[in-house]
């Protein structure tokens, strides 16, 4: 699909089908990661794919907004590294590669916030002076969405010239 | 172009053709930002589409790194919300979604970090008690890019199941 059908209806989904991921598929996201901008290109992060089912439940357990964590086909936990000042914001652009490119691939996603990040990171052997960021469950959808998103109206948050004119009568 | 082609081949542009850019072009690149996902839906952002030559001229003499938004097409100041703390990761899934879409629009962007936000928050008319995270600046490049990204090698950023723990063996 083109890129604005996958950035426009790339949902976030937390109940996956038990299908694995094709490895060519899970490359193809970790490549949209890896290929992201960063802030002097610096690139301040590294990514661990989780297929194993122990270590997502795990995982799982250690997230208290994750649970669905134990039945996603894969998990990227993001690692970044926190001397580099921009490593939350950097990793966040490659995330958004991620699950926009996994999107294209037919997986569903979600941004899991509360985490043991101290307890996951001892899991997956990240070292003590790495941070994760945060744990990105990928799986196949078990329902086909339809409808629109719910999102503020687009005169509401899109002004043009200055903060508060609206760019709907503009345009 | 599909999602993988547009992520995977996106960049960083900071020279561009003098083009005035289509509205319906601006409009996708807002509609992928608009829609983007945030924590707990909250939305913690707005923008501002600057397109007046006067004030991109003015801009970039406030932005210590970005004295090409003088000569973008546009540029989109990103305005969160300081009392979501999740404001800056998602604003910047909202600003990775419109570059990706720009890119498919033909255009190139680049995240200025280097700003006088104070000023500039004056300048657009942005409230004092909201955040400016950064100006991206958007117009067509003047030259076609050609070659590779330089990035980190996949196998020293992406790990299997361990920290440590080459992809690349696996598949």
């Amino acid at each position: 699909m083109d890129a604005y059908k996958a950035i426009t209806t790339v949902l976030t989904v937390r109940e996956y089908k038990p299908d694995a991921t094709p490895a060519s598929s899970i490359r193809r996201i970790m490549e949209a990661g890896r290929l992201t901008a960063s802030a002097r290109n610096k690139q301040p992060w590294s990514f661990v794919v989780v297929t194993g089912r122990g270590s997502l439940k795990k995982i799982a357990d250690l997230a208290a907004t994750g649970k669905h964590i134990a039945n996603a086909s894969f998990a990227v936990a993001v690692i970044t590294d926190p001397q580099n000042q921009w490593s939350a914001t950097d990793a966040t652009r490659a995330v958004q590669s991620m699950t926009i490119q996994a999107w294209e691939e037919g997986l569903g996603s979600g941004w899991v916030g509360n985490l043991d990040r101290e307890k996951i990171k001892e899991l997956l052997s990240i070292p003590a002076n790495l941070s994760l960021l945060t744990v990105i469950p990928f799986g196949y959808p078990t329902v086909q969405y339809k409808g629109k998103k719910n999102r503020k109206p687009f005169g509401e948050v899109v002004f043009s010239e200055k903060y508060g004119a609206s760019f709907d009568e503009k345009v």
